[in-house]
């Protein structure tokens, strides 16, 4: 291609609203351009880099055994009502009636059509195992979308789904995935570590994250130093906390006056005490039950743990009359004392259960209550009294002894063995050897395909712009004309370039005529591995440069084995990043 | 690929929904699956035969000197009011109110955002002509859809967008998107037809379609036998008709009595006339404008040829509280007589200006009016009053004096002028070599991908399944072994299934343990347009059967010879249908 023909509108301001190197970057390298609110459109250069992605992925998906399909992104509502999840995802499901009343759904994710397209079509173990996968576009209705590609509202995703007879076959199906996996992110020139992740309320038995470790990433790491565990924070355990002791016995309970003091900080404050002396009490609403969470005021409540213990269950916090109907008072003021009777479930985090003596809510509004001793003042056994790890990991936490450490990343990909939940409740069964009726067992597997782009780029930039790694850049070579208006550098430049597009080499002339700084800026900004660069005083000399946009230096190398010296730098480079 | 891996579901029964050949044999041979009223999943099969129509209209455009983007399928509704396509569209276009309570559509073709890109980077003439394009996911809820993904609520169009500074350029990225499409067409193995097409509420002033003419087609193509003319129905002119006299005088105007008779039918019968002796009075509104539109009762208005005449405005029937306040009557009753006045414009066509008297409604309850001349009774000339050919070609009509000819067929794409009508509204503008502000010239391109797979069926098929053209079938070669259990047999289709992989050729190996009759069976129904059968009989006598899908006889080869000439049968295939 001749950048003259090409539409790369590079641009110098950063752009407002842009926070991170990847966002500004595709904006500036005119790589991609903002439509609305967490929607883009990808310019030539940003398509070139996300269908190379998407061929990456297609030919490992298919060497892996899946099979590519494509379905609808508009789907039945119906379909996501019979397996919870139009309540689960709550608003960030986009939902829109058609003309004729029907309620429809833009799909972020496909669970439930591809069960049921195999309910339709599987009836026996001999058709098993299948796993089919689609690359297309995802919509999440995202309450506040950021970071450019990292947090959008319509994006591409690949996503895939293993149907399996038998607990070997789902662990074997999953382990194709992840290797998979391992090999794309990998081609694809990213650094990436791989954690323990939640299943949350996909529901099933095993996750995990594929994430790319740099600063603008929204999720957390959790790792130990040694490297003996990783998981991400949604799924990080931590010890729990030894057992306090106080040397003298504790008081009876007080109330104490509190007016118009909820918050955890007010309290402290107006009480003088700390956060990990109080006991936050909250109030969750599961289906038609009620749940109570415990835990220390310097910590938070982790949904993903405490969905998991409640078996996948879909909770959300309690409304304000739910509140202050099961505490008796209003919101801020809630207490454990007393609620075992009032509510379905009690989950008290291992920390509040170590805690000699806490402050908490009275459940009386605008009081709280001092001396309160866990097993004494209320219980830590009982049918319905749970005492589980259900708090995020913070700093100075542990596990199996040894320090947490915290990193932010960028998830790019994430792996779940699903167990029966869709196969069940979408009627996805197989007759077994047996002539036994079963469910199907899943795996689900999906891969962000515009993050793996803003993931690179994380990875791979300086002042002046993006370095791509070569399996993904728009092009592989950029030949520079510096002097495109001199005859004999245009045509050296010219002689070059089409040596290399006839050695299959993907490749972008600058014809254009405008100065070399203005250039060179663009061909930092937008990144293309292999520079080179044809100048009048080089030629003169039979010279040309060659530089990699991730080194500093230039070398020079005569027009003659220009070529030659270009392809061997290009398999040098994709060797660098081979699967 | 082996069969026995592979999802390919087949199927014996007919979908009772599916009335098109190609709708029926895409369920049937397992490539595709309806997942509600006009959207589908397409399966291993169907998607692998997309993908390569894909990668034809990708190179085509490609060399065309188009570039390819991508935009958000969800935009923002405000876009589509500026243009008035929102109100256009009508109910046919989905929206969808987002959580923060914005207003989006889900595009059904996205002139509003590639010209509002273009409006942001585009600022001189330097910077023109740019073709930019897309694959990608379109929506439409359309009323009725049908014949699987004919007229489908989901599908992926190909949309391209050209801007330029002046009629010249236009005219040359017409011409060059002419041109692509015949190629990408041609390759894809279609036989196609080129008409004139109506530009309609597109606005602009040229068009073509491109249509593949087979009796299941939706469309109309209207021609002459000599090939002189070729249009789609909603373009086709018609001569006028030649004025009808009567040898006596007519006399006044007679209102008689038809409680309850509206229709022009039941009018007939009651009156002993003819249709064509009518006069149907239609009344649309146009923005706030009422226009009144006059056909014979035996022809039917066409709306393209109206909305042309209006300059490209909407139009669309009146409600009945219109009809009653322009006519004084209820529906059925309305006639031209002294309604001049009373609208904003009457357009009357040729054939109604032609007739020497008629019957029409008398503006009155439960009344028509008899001898009623045009010209007499109600002008045919005044300032709002158009003459003109509105009305739908029909058998019998003739243009240029040559009869008109009818067919039916399926558009495929259709290519448009658009000349300034989007970069007005959304500031697309340039500064010329004159320092002048000009609004681009635009053109706009489609091209339905799901479409062409329906056509190639369409024109491919017998009793047994498809016949697919070589260039877009989802294998060009199926090894069927028919005694998969032999295992002589068994190694020498693996063997030759191995060489043909080795160079380069897609193929399908039937390595099922299934009957030999079973085989052939899916072999016609799946269409592949190369078969080597691999058979006890055969193999003993150092033989395998070589049949081309399009041909009935098979013919023997030796084993050694087989993949040698498979290769030269391929090569054959696809020079049949080189663009």
């Amino acid at each position: 291609m001749r950048y003259s023909l090409m539409f790369i509108p590079t641009v110098k301001e950063i752009p407002s609203d842009a926070e991170t190197a990847s966002h500004q970057l595709l904006i500036r390298a005119g790589f991609m351009r903002k439509v609305a609110s967490g929607t883009y459109t990808y310019l030539p250069l940003g398509w070139r880099s996300l269908l190379k992605i998407i061929a990456i992925v297609r030919e490992e998906m298919n060497k892996a055994g899946a099979q590519e399909i494509l379905v609808p992104s508009m789907q039945p509502k119906e379909l996501w009502d019979r397996t919870g999840r139009s309540v689960d995802y709550g608003p960030t499901m986009f939902c829109l009636e058609d003309r004729h009343g029907r309620m429809n759904v833009l799909g972020p994710t496909a669970e439930e059509v591809f069960t049921t397209l195999v309910a339709g079509e599987i009836k026996s173990y001999k058709q098993l195992p299948i796993n089919l996968y689609q690359i297309s576009p995802k919509f999440r209705d995202e309450f506040r979308p950021r970071f450019g590609p990292i947090r959008s509202r319509e994006f591409i995703m690949k996503d895939a789904y293993s149907f399996d007879a038998n607990p070997a076959g789902i662990d074997k199906s999953y382990q194709a995935m992840y290797d998979a996996y391992c090999r794309i992110f990998r081609r694809c020139g990213l650094e990436y570590v791989i954690v323990e992740a939640e299943v949350g309320e996909m529901g099933g038995s095993g996750s995990h994250q594929f994430t790319v470790p740099c600063e603008s990433g929204e999720d957390t790491i959790v790792y130990t130093e040694d490297g003996s565990y990783a998981a991400n924070l949604e799924r990080a355990n931590v010890d729990p906390l030894p057992k306090n002791k106080t040397a003298t016995e504790i008081p009876s309970p007080e109330e104490v006056h509190t007016p118009n003091i909820g918050s955890i900080e007010a309290v402290c404050e107006f009480l003088k005490t700390k956060p990990q002396d109080m006991i936050k009490t909250l109030i969750y609403s599961a289906s038609k039950r009620t749940i109570i969470a415990l835990v220390r005021g310097d910590h938070d409540v982790n949904p993903e743990k405490l969905t998991q213990i409640l078996g996948g269950e879909h909770i959300e916090l309690a409304d304000e009359p739910t509140i202050e109907k099961v505490s008796g008072a209003k919101v801020g003021f809630a207490g454990p004392m007393g609620l075992a009777k009032k509510v379905d479930k009690i989950i008290i985090d291992y920390a509040v259960a170590a805690m000699a003596v806490g402050v908490t809510g009275a459940n009386k509004t605008d009081y709280h209550i001092k001396n309160i001793v866990p097993g004494r003042d209320f219980p830590l056994e009982g049918d319905n009294i749970i005492v589980a790890d259900i708090r995020y990991a913070q700093q100075g936490d542990t596990y199996n002894g040894k320090k947490l450490l915290f990193k932010k990343g960028i998830e790019v990909g994430q792996v779940f063995k699903l167990g029966t939940k869709y196969s069940v409740k979408l009627g996805a069964k197989f007759l077994d050897e047996q002539d036994d009726e079963k469910p199907c067992l899943m795996g689900c597997y999906g891969i962000g395909v515009n993050r793996i782009l803003a993931s690179a780029i994380e990875l791979g930039n300086d002042d002046n712009g993006i370095s791509w790694p070569i399996s993904i850049a728009p092009f592989e070579v950029l030949v520079t004309s510096v002097n495109q208006d001199d005859e004999k550098v245009a045509r050296t430049a010219e002689d070059i370039y089409q040596q290399l597009l006839d050695s299959g080499i993907d490749v972008l002339l600058d014809d254009r005529v405008l100065r070399g700084g203005v250039k060179f800026k663009d061909a930092d900004l937008i990144g293309i591995p292999v520079r080179i660069t044809v100048g009048k005083k080089s030629v003169a000399e039979g010279n040309v440069e060659i530089k990699l946009r991730c080194e500093s230096q230039s070398r020079k190398v005569s027009i003659e084995k220009a070529t030659d010296e270009v392809k061997k730098l290009i398999v040098s480079l994709k060797e660098q990043i081979k699967a």
